[in-house]
């Protein structure tokens, strides 16, 4: 079978290895995968962002949608011929973050699903909804996850709160999504006008271009009529997070879920602690999270955003196009193509 | 001014009465009263079913709405002019029920809103939503916000959960409304096929008529997918309680509300247990709540279901219509009429 | 090997047979018992309380502490040497209560520990505090986690909270215990004034033999002023539950244990409803809280109390000393005698 | 009577003025003061720390123990002859922190406490523990309920947790004993040898000398073996907020309270999206809090911490004593002397 493979840091040094497809142990399942998705990390990690810390040669990407094909000895959840996701953490089931939990990601600490055929346990795959594509699938393991243990798991989102999501990225439109699902109000932050209406009919409900309003915490206040959002899903990290911080109303959730203008900021705590606020970061959610999740999926047939696909091999343009940041969505791997 | 005054117990007992028009001290406001709704508990207890420990003569009634007229020194919270709903437990302010909130009911331990004039602590009163009418307004106190508490704050209702709101009193159809904005789907119960078709133009998903299906608890699984709701808003007792807890998932949770049709049964206790299900007891709510509850129907310009209404002296006729038990959603008297 | 075995429903029908000593597949872990204890839902499965859903033959007992003797492929959690205790619910790893979770008891759905080895998926055993002895050990998955889960995972107990607990077995002296090292006041009802005394002993504030005082609910009452007990671990069943619920304050937690004296109740729900009571259901809990308890157990040392050990093939005498009910905290089987 | 009032920025603008004895309206209470203590946000505002918005001449001080001499009509939380605390925030009454709520801080942004006769509202006073003198009361409504909001309401604190608290100031002092009445483990940071021997005396664990140790975090990782700490309760600001983030678990909880060494600091946001921390801002708590606070403070006989003792007008004094940090828990202010 064809495995993508990263030897060294860099996008070039992805390279397309042949391997003998695996076979399941007991408690495991053979997937034949059928798409997955990008994630900014995974740009992050490609790059070798993540330091020395990272093994290579590791197989990138960690959210995919595949058949299972086989199954091992004592396996219950799943059945050949299921289509399930596969889950960003294999080890995180129920409950709170813990070490044991975040420390089995796929295409970071374990190998990922670039690959025709993958072996995982039965615990770290789920069944998805049915209304849903192959790429859709794809597309729900780590960013829309995250979007729903931001707002709903962590931040307990209710009807006529007001929520802001930064962007267009992946968990910002999912964030959209299931804010609008929960009866929220949605203030939506870009720098292009285009992405801001796109935006709009997918139901935000304000919109803040912060090219035009670098001081968008004074537009958020203003639409709030002063009291400022509920939560606001801060994924742009050096170049956002102070203005996230007064955005938000008195004792306020600020979920901290990326960093993608810079980790290290000057922050004054006088926000945080003025504010009662509540600053939570978010990697990703367990199993139990992404059980919830695909429940609100299905009842609502609702559609993940998806920008483009590009194909199986197509490594190189595919991380370009991500790093080019024009998309609105999520961009997809097609494992047939 | 004029007072709906309860003499004795019994519905013949109420009667007008002339008073003088109160002043409000320091931390109180002079409301005009423009509407009040009737809730069941109204009924009982004009009734007497609140046994020996009832005063007489009280006036009934929790639940309001009225302009402020006037207020006293260091009113903060509104000024005259503001149109406000009157909060059924004067005291619950924010947090936990505790005997101190719990024992300043209006038409209860104290005195209701059945009056032309009333004079409340600022504390006691909130502001409401502009879209609403005032007898919108007067259906929020108990009603909506029993139903919001029981299933947002208490029940902590996402989108994709299942919900059953059993038939079609003021508590039930607050329950279908707040279930649909948060996204969730929603089983309405009635022994009537009329209700239930009005329940359906509503939003409600799933109805069961109860007398063609006596266990409607399995009609549940079934709708479910064997896996059973998350949530019950109980308000029939005696007559139901059984099915609610049967109906509800492992980990569910039943709101108890109300006991339309007893207030003593027989629980299999295997039932609680084998389930680890969350059974509790829900008297209305905080103001915290309430406002809460304010910014989502505001939000969403949702509008109250109102039945019948009254004009100011039909007591009789008005809580005769309530015993009857046809009506859909809540039964409001007119102060203006 | 040799192994307990239950041919059919009666504790006479307790066998040992001979059976090869199994192997770990990948992911297992095969234990050489050292211990395992008693738990009253043993009693009642041994006698085919649990009707016609029972399996036979089936080996009892869920609560064992063994050595890890061989581990299969992949195993992380575990290595040979390790002491563990086997987890109540072999896949109950973290979060809320699922059918997926809680239908996988030992000793239940899934054969029990009453054997020399037993292979176990690795998720199914935990580590153990060290100071505790192997007998201290096997009281640990059922009685120890269900005081526990009920009240700090679902009752959030604190410092200057009152706790009532029923009677001296298991559960409710792990409660007394786990209640102490969070600074709560205990309350002990029983009916044997030497075991009050006893309770006395471990730490319990106040006593209250319910032979004498059959309307416990009042004294508790006495005893915090009027206010009521914040919490009761309710494992009476139908002989208590309605003391229970009078005996807790307004907004107050009964968790809803066992049935010792019966399944069936008529409630007055008016006490759950005008009281605002969360009743909770509680069947054990998944390993993330057991995790949390042994970091209190070996923070504190705190030791379980163990009331009489039998040797590996006294399964009358065992059973016949649980029926009695004369035991002060856990009845062990001793695997080395 | 005599009031200290603050006539501008600066320690030295205190001064004693004489006014007349107020009287308690409707819902109001007449307290004749006989205590106070300071907290580090006195001193900060006495300096004129809070800049433009603050008002002059204003009564500093919030923490105060007072017996209600005068009640006016419908009060009816306390009566004549009451002791009381007087309450940080007087409207703070119950449930989540809100704007509405923290507006109004005694010594803030209403005048304080700092006068021999003070009249509040029934809601901003509450009764207190028999067994506390009445210095000791005074230093319970700003700094105790601090540490019980932080690690208690928001932290959800438990037997077997591991939390540092930083100093030996009046929060952090009532911060360990909190924790150790919970059951906790409690690690304290300080720069002298002699307040952490004086801290090991109150039952602090395990003792951290940051002068010796600067990075402190690693040493909190040693003690919990690797694991980290459950919470920081964070009192220092920009010169340690960056080793609390890193001294805790995966999952763990920091509470930023307080900003002794500057309130600007750089962020690494890795810290908290990594670790999937919870970052809480805390300005003291509700009364609900409070009185939670005094049940455990009341069973446990607990004692607060006092360091020293000035008298009324001892103004300059008291504030340098305060600046001079070499204080070991509470600076009270004696209104007899």
């Amino acid at each position: 079978m064809r495995v993508i493979e990263l030897a060294a840091a860099g996008v070039d040094s992805l390279r397309i290895v042949e391997k003998p497809t695996p076979k399941p142990a007991a408690g495991e399942v053979l997937l034949k995968m059928k798409a997955a998705s990008l994630n900014y990390r995974d740009l992050a990690s490609v790059r070798g962002a993540y330091g020395p810390s990272q093994r290579f040669p590791m197989v990138p990407l960690s959210d995919g949608c595949g058949e299972v094909v086989e199954v091992g000895a004592e396996v219950r959840r799943v059945k050949p011929g299921d289509r399930v996701a596969t889950l960003f953490f294999q080890n995180w089931i129920g409950g709170g973050p813990a070490l044991e939990a975040i420390s089995t990601a796929l295409g970071g600490t374990l190998d990922g699903v670039w690959q025709e055929y993958v072996v995982l346990s039965e615990n770290g795959v789920s069944k998805v909804p049915e209304h849903l594509g192959d790429f859709e699938v794809a597309t729900l393991p780590c960013a829309a996850l995250t979007a729903w243990r931001a707002l709903v798991v962590e931040g307990r989102l209710k009807a006529g709160d007001t929520i802001v999501a930064q962007g267009t990225g992946g968990v910002s439109i999912f964030a959209l999504q299931f804010a609008k699902l929960h009866g929220a109000q949605v203030i939506i932050t870009s720098s292009s006008d285009e992405k801001l209406a796109h935006a709009k009919r997918l139901g935000a409900d304000h919109l803040i271009n912060y090219k035009q309003r670098p001081e968008w915490a004074k537009a958020v206040k203003e639409i709030t009529g002063g009291r400022g959002a509920d939560q606001v899903v801060e994924v742009g990290g050096a170049g956002t997070v102070v203005e996230s911080l007064k955005a938000v109303r008195i004792g306020g959730h600020v979920s901290i879920i990326g960093a993608l203008t810079g980790l290290t900021k000057d922050i004054e705590i006088r926000l945080i602690l003025g504010g009662n606020l509540r600053v939570q970061g978010i990697t990703v959610g367990s199993r139990e999270s992404f059980e919830q999740m695909c429940r609100a999926i299905a009842l609502h047939k609702m559609k993940p955003v998806i920008d483009k696909v590009f194909p199986f091999a197509a490594t190189t343009d595919a991380f370009a196009y991500m790093a080019g940041q024009q998309h609105f969505g999520k961009i997809v791997i097609d494992f047939a193509a």
